[in-house]
């Protein structure tokens, strides 16, 4: 029983920009308490909570508690929502120790390959709850988001399996109003996810932030990103999780007929925001090397893309 | 004997920017008659010629005559200099077409590889000197040009040999006061530049301009450089032109001795004008597919950057 009086558990969302808000809003509206640490927008939302517009109708809310990095909890949270970008420089584990106490359970809702084990190595009893988010959701000034489209999550417990915080959650993230997809193998659908990603975030990201019929379209562009999605299918299945087949052409058939589109990593780059390289790529050629599968194509994106970080 | 009188040659450069007035003022300064065609410094040219500076001293000339695209020539020159750059959209045949007579020789001051084929093809019977530029040049504005250092010319005949035109104008661009390395294999000498440009040129603008060290200090440049290297080397094997040993590392250690330097492709994009990519780097692997020699990283920059472009 929380502070409220009812069953529901208490939240803490560490990160809550666009990601991290939308989903705090979600669980408010499934009845829990919802708190937040915040850095930058800490002011705008002390004063006036978040201001959503979103096709899901109204998700504007007020957390119960507004925190800044520093601050001490005056309670343990049962659950931590890790929603920070997953950057160099970032050290998550040392933005979550504050907050975790002995059975706090923390749930990455994050992008990107490989990114939940600094997080298992640093707190190995505490339960480790992977999600991966299907959204178009922004940020547009302190306290204010944009919610697109979409919003579901794919759910899993980190390295597998499906275990009773996850069944809790996902009871909860859907009576709050969003899709849950369960599964017993989320490190699989990571690799699944980034079959599209991998290929066309960094590589958008060379091009300037081209958009995905730009890159399909031009000479040789589509022979390219089909090569890369296999390499990054070939070091899946090195790995443990074969991809289905057919993904490919599901992928490319899919991209062709939502039109031409910006990725987030594209647009992280035209806004000068830092770009998820590793979580996205790095990662994926760090395991193809231990694997020792070649994975040429991918290479030379990622360190292209290092040298103009460098 | 030309129309001045002496035994020297009358020369037309066509494409008269910087390497092309550079050149031009070396034959002028060897006694030879020149002219140019110009396009957008056609009235600055017409007023004052060409000004520069140079460490080889003074090297401002007017041309005898200053032509348009369009303009007739009152006669066929000897031999014209062609010293445009090569890019999609540029015919150069038909460029050239309207100043050649039937015993002009056509001279080539042009970067990258496998640029002659169409001249070759378009004028079969003419003789085809193809030279390669060693200089750092630059137009400071109409007319007004900024010799930095070098100037040497490796010179041949296309495909290969070094006859009797090659003897002339060698000759003569000595008497002017550059050097000149006569080659009978020319096509050897352009992949042997290649070895260097065609991995850092087009690298340097995937990175949005990055310097020489930058590109070889990020993690993971220096032995992607390599790589691409050894790809450059194993399409001139294929194609009869092995390279001598040790090149690369004649390369890297003479790229780090020079400092940090932005190449030219590097400085074309940061100024916003066109790169010669399928100079340095489209027909390098046109080739390689040609002779089925496998190229995925050069592959991988040159998709990328048409992505870029489209």
């Amino acid at each position: 029983m929380n502070k409220t009086g009812n069953d529901k558990p208490d939240i803490l969302v560490i990160g809550a920009g666009a990601i991290g808000s939308f989903y705090g809003a979600i669980l408010k509206r499934a009845g829990c308490t919802v708190s937040v640490v915040l850095r930058s927008d800490y002011d705008a939302v002390k004063a006036d909570g978040f201001r959503f517009t979103s096709p899901l109708g109204e998700l504007s809310w007020t957390p119960d508690q507004v925190y800044q990095p520093g601050d001490t909890p005056s309670r343990f949270p049962d659950y931590v929502l890790l929603c920070v970008k997953v950057l160099p420089g970032v050290d998550r584990a040392e933005l979550v120790r504050p907050w975790l106490g002995e059975h706090t359970g923390l749930v990455l809702i994050e992008n990107g390959l490989d990114i939940e084990r600094e997080l298992a190595d640093a707190f190995p009893r505490n339960p480790l709850v992977s999600c991966l988010a299907f959204i178009a959701v922004s940020r547009t000034g302190p306290g204010t988001v944009n919610h697109q489209a979409y919003g579901q999550l794919v759910m899993g417990n980190f390295p597998k399996g499906f275990d009773h915080h996850c069944e809790r959650l996902a009871g909860l993230f859907r009576d709050g109003g969003i899709d849950i997809n369960g599964t017993d193998a989320v490190v699989g659908e990571r690799w699944r996810k980034c079959v599209w990603n991998t290929p066309f975030n960094p590589l958008s990201v060379l091009a300037n932030g081209a958009d995905t019929l730009t890159m399909l379209d031009a000479p040789g562009g589509e022979a390219l990103i089909r090569t890369l999605m296999e390499e990054v299918i070939a070091v899946a299945q090195a790995d443990g999780y074969p991809m289905p087949d057919g993904i490919i052409e599901k992928n490319l058939s899919g991209t062709r007929a939502m039109g031409a589109y910006k990725n987030s990593m594209a647009l992280d780059y035209l806004n000068d925001r830092p770009i998820e390289l590793d979580a996205i790529l790095g990662n994926v050629v760090a395991i193809a090397d231990r694997l020792n599968v070649p994975v040429p194509h991918l290479r030379t994106v990622l360190v292209t893309l290092r040298i103009r970080q460098a």
